[in-house]
């Protein structure tokens, strides 16, 4: 016998996570949701390798970025290569590449996995799967609005209601020419916004702001009109929790025109869910046509937290809606006969192969929550009529062969 | 301007796909036929990170194909992590570390993305995605039985008929005891078994046989009493595609007992096309305690190439049922309602925020193969009725606004 010292870890790399059935159904559940709600937009998925070239994110986000929270290695044709720590610069990619063949505006989604190498915690893991949604191509604020009208349909379609979470909205373009016209040059207006994305942290954000320009400065900002444009339309469209927050800048560079932050409300788990905005300058990495965009992330990990939070989750059910259990072996061939007619009447049919007593096969189907039972003995064989016990109810049927289904169909739906 | 030279390719890393909508659709459609067929036999979904520490693959596979297939690096913390080159590893892992809490035998299966780094060639990408079904706990002959079942009707759901494909078997544990009684010792056992493997691609298989072993040697083997049950199973289940083949014996060292491989029949594509069997070693890795398992694998590549060979691949179609154009911006609050609306009911609605002339917005529209297109300007606003116009036929329906999403179901579904 070998020694234990010599056996393997069954843990999973550090910061990851592994999917047993269990968790399987929740991930399933909210990609589900993610996908009903971004096709019923007219939104199609597409997808692309989690392996990039590392380029892709040194052009963009500098070199600090991309030595210390991304995945990279040299692979052995010498290629640096990076595990994807997010999807724009690859949909950018995407667009760019066919942009001729494209009929704009498109709207494109995608569900895809991220890595960033950062010290496992709440919420903040080494990889989670992110839904992605954008629109290419159009200048309208009707896309802008429509983004938003995305996000609150997504929460709505996982069962929130509005009181359970608040989009805060802002105007990035209005808040650059604010700050020009108060007499702050690109460099102060650059370092202003990222002092504004850090202002809900702060205390004394008034003289942080003073010591970065040199005077004192306080930003009154009224909504833009195209601010006041899109909370009519989002009220016109039953969203009233929008509200304007001149302090929102997201925490990326890239956000050009109206940007949105969607909040839970809870006072247990008040924070910042997702967000988005426009981005018009997507694509100027790999040409110089414009390329106006606008869309939004949502991850798995803070979305499960949130419908965790108000008590949203689905319970878990199992795969299989009938077990097939069997008196000994002489049977199973009648049993894989049934289960065949019975998938192709569209149930999931489990055989049971444990070879173990009728009794515990019971038990153990019970136990792991299927729905409906089906005993296998000499009687049924004689007669072609089988007991169907639906578990839940305690109900015995007694079915004729080509009744099972309906039977099982019937009782599943009441 | 920036000049070209400053630009970034748009190309992926080498060797990897980007999925477009139409690429996606077909993947998806793959994937589709996949899970509907697993969890029609019970199956349920798993899934763990791509990432896994490099020593659950060094244990197995020896130093050699750790180096030279696989992606390995170091991470910042001195871990050695490796991209998933399959999935049995980690799979084992899963079942290995919640063995106590598992009711066996467990039904699973997982989609995952593997990575082997090799000159990219057809069907031999750097990244393809494989289907891994696989029964964990039982060593009854009916998980082995139900396994190839399982592989003929997902190939059964993909539209091919059973003259389009053959089914190979053979039965490991026979073959490994005809060698033993004909007087190989293990060594010559294991590199005869190596060369047979390789059989179909030699002219001079039995003078090979003769060098490595130093003298005569015809295998001639009839088949088990385990190969005849699973012939004689699998027939009742009007599964007679299937046929003994003494010389298979698969890639892979694991394999225990019965194996099967299924080849397409076609001429210009006769090929393996996936195949598996039962490996009763799964979780030596981790622990002592035996856990027999009997699955298979199915990569996308391979199928999508079938189904195409066989003219089965579905045509694109795009995710919109229904597209919204507008006469002017005064009448997108008016089609932003009715899209609401229309999604409620359960349909796909696009709205056209182009801004383009409606004739545009409409031939736009029919490129893309949107089915139904509803133009919306004074008469209709006026009206609260709406012109729908079904693409395909060029019929063109009247209807009140509550009536709009049982016409198109109607008419989608005749």
């Amino acid at each position: 016998m070998v020694a234990m010292k010599d056996k393997l870890s069954t843990d999973s790399y550090k910061g990851v996570r592994d999917f047993y059935p269990e968790e399987q159904y929740i991930q399933d559940y909210i990609f589900f949701v993610w996908e009903h709600t971004l096709e019923s937009f007219g939104y199609e998925k597409y997808n692309a390798s989690v392996l990039e070239p590392t380029e892709l994110y040194r052009a963009k986000s500098g070199e600090e970025i991309v030595n210390e929270q991304t995945y990279q290695f040299i692979d052995r044709g010498d290629r640096e290569v990076t595990l994807r720590p997010e999807m724009t610069p690859t949909v950018a990619r995407l667009v760019a590449k066919r942009r001729r063949d494209l009929t704009l505006p498109v709207r494109w989604y995608s569900i895809p996995n991220l890595f960033r190498y950062e010290r496992p915690q709440r919420g903040r893991l080494r990889e989670h799967w992110q839904l992605n949604a954008d629109m290419f191509g159009s200048t309208s604020i009707e896309a802008d609005v429509e983004m938003i009208e995305l996000a609150a349909t997504i929460l709505k379609n996982f069962g929130l209601n509005d009181t359970q979470y608040e989009i805060r909205i802002n105007d990035l373009q209005a808040l650059q020419q604010t700050l020009s016209e108060a007499g702050l040059n690109d460099i102060e207006a650059h370092q202003y916004r990222k002092l504004l994305d850090k202002k809900d942290k702060m205390s004394d954000f008034d003289e942080q702001a003073e010591r970065l320009l040199g005077r004192p400065f306080t930003l009154t900002l009224a909504p833009s009109e195209a601010i006041e444009t899109v909370i009519a339309k989002l009220h016109q469209r039953r969203i009233a929790n929008v509200r304007f927050v001149p302090s929102l800048v997201r925490g990326f560079d890239y956000y050009t025109g109206l940007v949105f932050e969607v909040f839970s409300t809870d006072p247990t788990n008040n924070r910042s869910l997702f967000g988005g905005g426009r981005y018009d300058n997507l694509t100027s990495l790999f040409d110089d046509t414009p390329m106006p965009a606008v869309g939004f992330g949502m991850g798995d990990v803070t979305t499960r937290d949130v419908l965790e939070t108000y008590n949203l989750l689905p319970p878990y059910k199992p795969t299989t809606a009938v077990s097939l259990c069997v008196l000994n072996d002489a049977f199973y061939d009648l049993a894989a006969e049934l289960a065949q007619e019975l998938r192709l009447e569209g149930l999931n049919v489990s055989l049971d192969v444990s070879g173990k007593k009728i009794g515990e096969q019971i038990t153990k189907a019970n136990k792991r929550g299927v729905p409906f039972i089906i005993a296998i003995g000499d009687d049924e064989a004689a007669s072609d009529t089988f007991v169907v016990k639906h578990m839940a109810t305690g109900v015995e049927k007694k079915c004729k062969r080509r009744k099972i289904a309906a039977f099982v169909k019937k009782a599943t739906t009441r």
